[in-house]
């Protein structure tokens, strides 16, 4: 069996092939993913169809390097800085506001393709879990320090921990470019929301 | 053109049509509304591919029955009551509190569909907007109100709105009615952590 590659987004290559599944990202968001042909595609990123096969195997290949290139942003951009930062209700900052500072920038169909997981192989669909599960597991770590620290309002970590991943993946469905609010507002309004919901105040 | 006649969960076929629309939802969720055949629901729900042609005339239109469905349960059990409320904090209370138990009462995959519009028509995907739109000004309005009351914190009430509404919708994605966690202890937590984002504390 062929492999896709594994697209970084330094290379230029790996730019090009960032800026098919953006767009691919956007088409199928809009027209749902069945809906959406590998011409749709080629057509809206000026490529031939036999142009877009040197990028990608098929649909459900492009559907799973989509939701690779979604994880890898989470992990390079959200979870890796995460990390460096001992202190919970710091870390816990930084996971809400550089994920939602994320979509943001990036739009969010990226974000909502992560959802399309029955139309991916059975392979497929566990790497993608196991990645997905791996941030859930950073985010209840840090509430469960918090809790223990005596931070965390008196909830379950768990409950928080989805709570606030709904709110952060909500932003997706709602934020547009063109709206009255910018980036900088939002994120700052919606930071106080997310750390409000969860931290417990002195 | 043929009409779908609308059901109510009253009736007798009222209640076969909803467990109908519920069965489904959960089909479609897990497989994929474009996999998901009108064989594989009236398998599901032990009628004949003609029998199940009596509730409904096709998928596009089973998809619009389901929306409806979900529609009609947040009409009923959210937006009605919460319009009895004239206190904007309790009405807040009123909208998380009784959203959040129906979606654990149901189960989420009426509420997951709802996400489903590219499949819908035109003309069926403005009903459900619209319908979707007096929901969200329900709860924006109630927010804009704590905010003149000073009781809402110092963020947007649309940014404070799309949050909340992000954070119950979500529901439907991660509760598992064998987990551990069971409905009131969720429901007590969630209710704690959906006010704490966005009122102001005394």
């Amino acid at each position: 069996m062929r492999e896709a590659k594994p697209v970084s987004g330094n290379g230029r290559k790996g730019e090009r092939a960032d800026h098919i599944y953006r767009v691919a990202a956007e088409i199928m968001c809009q027209k749902g993913f069945e809906a959406t042909s590998m011409k749709d595609i080629a057509d809206a990123v000026g490529l031939t169809k036999a142009g877009i096969y040197h990028y990608i195997l098929g649909k459900e290949d492009l559907l799973f390097q989509i939701m690779s290139f979604a994880m890898d942003m989470v992990d390079e951009n959200v979870i890796a800085p995460a990390r460096q930062v001992p202190d919970a209700e710091q870390r816990l900052r930084t996971i809400v506001e550089r994920h939602a500072r994320r979509i943001l920038e990036v739009g969010g169909a990226v974000t909502i393709i992560l959802e399309e997981t029955p139309a991916l192989t059975p392979a497929h669909r566990r790497i993608i879990r196991e990645r997905k599960r791996v941030y859930f597991d950073l985010l209840r770590q840090t509430l469960e320090q918090l809790a223990a620290e005596g931070k965390l309002r008196a909830v379950s970590p768990t409950v928080a921990s989805f709570s606030l991943f709904g709110m952060i993946t909500w932003i997706s469905r709602w934020y547009r470019s063109e709206g009255e609010m910018k980036p900088p507002e939002i994120l700052r309004d919606f930071v106080e929301i997310a750390t409000s919901a969860v931290l417990r105040r002195g």
